[in-house]
């Protein structure tokens, strides 16, 4: 499947801005849902990536990979006017701070593309090592771009 | 990927039936979130086997590919007690007929893997075929399993 660029994402955005600012609470529920999809996938990973589970190759693999494609999801649905509207958690940096909201996206991509990587070649070293990255990745991201609590 | 069947996914809840009874907020959820990003994958397809958007075979194939991955997730949160404990649309048939609830679903996974075949084939004509089939297992499954309101 091809990468959907977070720039291209965005230009997709400023394209159908007016229409993803009339349907702000849309736009909210399904990145909230691309994530809490992505979230459940990252359970087993991170569970053999701790040692908690032992180490399943198949399952490495189909998890990262579902990851993989659903991390390219979210993007577009930041869009102009979705800052409220719905109970969420984004952060206004991500409105304000747009050019680092982009890199720290980027950079969740790029990790998540190399887990992926790392998970179809069935080592458990390396599915290891890139599931670290990708947990840094995202937590840069949650930390700077995701708010506490929800609000409206 | 592996394709995941349903006797498979109600054989790992009847395993991990006590979990998720525990928390049936979280199953519906994730179910509802599985569904909101496979009917906005829906979206572009519907419109090219309608003949509203011109057919576009990476457009079709993207998101094709996306459904069959995704159908295969949400059977796991089916599971026993996650009929109450959020708003939701799952009829109570889904638990009482059970096996036709199976056998719905699989027909709409059956259909679903189809479609991905004929969106990777290319070929404009199979697409739209294949897609009409997709949105009546879809229909089928939700005519007979989702209410028409919000219930807790």
């Amino acid at each position: 499947m091809k990468r959907t660029t977070l720039a291209a994402a965005l230009l997709a955005t400023a394209a159908t801005g007016l229409a993803a600012a009339q349907q702000p609470e849309e736009e909210i529920r399904y990145r909230q849902s691309v994530m809490n999809v992505m979230g459940r996938a990252m359970g087993p990973m991170g569970a053999m990536a701790q040692g908690k589970a032992p180490f399943n190759a198949a399952v490495a693999q189909k998890n990262a990979a579902l990851v993989d494609t659903l991390l390219a999801l979210p993007w577009n649905s930041f869009g102009p006017g979705t800052d409220f509207g719905a109970p969420n958690k984004a952060d206004p940096k991500i409105w304000k701070e747009a050019a680092k909201f982009r890199q720290a996206a980027d950079g969740a991509q790029k990790a998540v593309a190399s887990l992926a990587a790392a998970a179809k070649s069935g080592d458990a070293g390396k599915f290891k090592a890139a599931f670290g990255e990708t947990g840094k990745a995202c937590k840069a991201c949650h930390d700077d771009f995701r708010t506490k609590e929800f609000h409206n």
